[in-house]
């Protein structure tokens, strides 16, 4: 809604703290407000993607380029946190494609500089989209999930956060509109399922995910399956590392928010991932066609007709 | 000590699964025991060094190589993860250099597939430390402080891991003669100040360790300093955001671990890390002399006398 003071659609930054700064260094980003021109550099922004690996974010960056006719072939495109190897951020017109690592602390640190980088450039009417990779959970593998609502590995949908060493509850409510018009560009791409579903959110990879392969395993096979049973049941599609604390913080920013995220095995029959890097190559791909589908769609540019590659 | 079954000085991977699968992928290294021929590949390893960011761990292997006296100059050093942009890993003679990213569930990741490396590569009295980065409590930055005890956001020594939706609360304990003798190891270098101190180990860097500088920030200096003042009191003297599990983890599978951390600041002074990328590279080399030199006084080639660069 268009707001009188005329903050319509810019994010919210809700720390009294940052307006008495005289500069902001994002560190793990290598920017800054002395440093840099972040309203030049990114007050045009309306689509932010991230993900966890740098290399799938720079190939997204590539075909998003392509997929919205930039001059030249994309290849080039430049590392804009080169000055840092914690994260890799690149762009492609409106879209900025982020790396954010694996699991909450690491995707939590990019986020909250990322929000003040929008903050400080002044961006208006960002949609900020995960693309990512999960295991599935009762679904072919290769399917992709839209997540309704990002649940914790008690199937309840909240984020905790330690504030000081107390413990404060956050809501993991992501944006409804947007998981549907995601859903509706997903009809136009018949070569893979696309539902939307609960998304579980873990701190663990192996134990934490029941899986039977780690270093440490104290459960049986069938201990496991009741588990991820129980999570079927409670609505979970896939099981992934980033999205309660991702869906938590782009909520309270005023971020509208959407995880989207392929499945590379179904868990209820097995816990390596076997497939061919060929394979795992094209279902990474998979979510970046969606989100290409509905960039397209809102620029006005029509269905997206190319493959990633 | 010598056991009767010729397993003395084995890892201890606690998981009677494992030796019932065919083969084992190790997914985010981009490893596995029937691509790769792991005892040939690792099985002399004796010290593993971990770390967050994959160009410093690069760093630490190409300094470890001029330190080890090995042939060539080191600086070609491969990425024996090469196939995944999750985590870079490096060796220079017995020494394998491993990034972990950042935050407790992206080490945990690393972890659990480094320890059932070196299971199958039937590696022996396997040393593990991790340098990092941290922030200081009341003490000078470019400290180096050796973790005596790893402690969670009540300043506990514990870490919880959530199994099948069930929390898990796990001991955090550290080698202590390992502690001791890196300590006097650092006797031997005067150029930086070294101590023993816990670490607090939070899930979060702004909100989780009480700055006032992230895109969220609800409360008052005031109360951010009596929280960093009772850390203090508790005997903390750094914080970061990857040591519990580590302890945990490692402990579990029987490795002698340490945790050496450089502080990049004081965090009862300011949140924001202001020095220069020069004066932090100094910093982020005084873990790396410091391990160099109980590696070197392990193999018997004396003290270092490089410094790293």
């Amino acid at each position: 809604p268009h707001q009188p003071d005329g903050t319509s659609g810019l994010v919210l930054v809700k720390n009294p703290h940052l307006d008495l700064m005289e500069e902001d260094i994002l560190y793990h980003l290598d920017l800054g407000t002395k440093t840099h021109n972040l309203p030049a550099m990114f007050g045009d922004i309306k689509f932010v993607c991230v993900g966890g690996s740098p290399n799938r974010m720079r190939a997204f960056a590539q075909f998003m380029h392509r997929e919205l006719g930039l001059a030249g072939d994309g290849e080039d495109v430049a590392d804009i946190c080169a000055g840092s190897d914690r994260y890799a951020m690149y762009r492609a017109g409106p879209v900025l494609s982020i790396s954010h690592g694996m699991g909450i602390p690491s995707i939590s640190i990019m986020l909250h500089e990322l929000i003040k980088l929008l903050h400080h450039a002044k961006c208006r009417d960002v949609t900020i989209i995960r693309i990512g990779t999960s295991g599935g959970l009762g679904i072919k593998a290769g399917s992709v999930v839209i997540t309704d609502t990002a649940v914790d590995s008690s199937f309840q949908p909240r984020f905790e956060q330690v504030v000081l060493g107390d413990v404060v509850v956050r809501s993991t409510e992501l944006d409804k509109d947007l998981a549907e018009e995601l859903l509706a560009c997903s009809r136009e791409i018949p070569d893979f399922p696309t539902l939307i579903g609960h998304t579980m959110c873990t701190y663990d990879f192996y134990e934490g995910q029941g899986r039977l392969d780690g270093a440490l395993c104290s459960f049986s096979s069938e201990k496991k399956l009741e588990y991820l049973r129980r999570a079927y049941d409670a609505g979970v599609r896939n099981i992934e590392m980033e999205s309660t604390a991702f869906a938590a913080l782009c909520g309270l920013c005023g971020l509208k928010a959407a995880v989207v995220c392929v499945t590379l095995l179904d868990r209820l029959e097995g816990d390596q991932i076997r497939a061919s890097h060929e394979v795992l190559w094209e279902y990474q791909q998979r979510p970046q066609r969606l989100i290409a589908a509905l960039i397209r769609k809102r620029l006005g540019l029509g269905p997206a007709l190319l493959p990633a590659d």
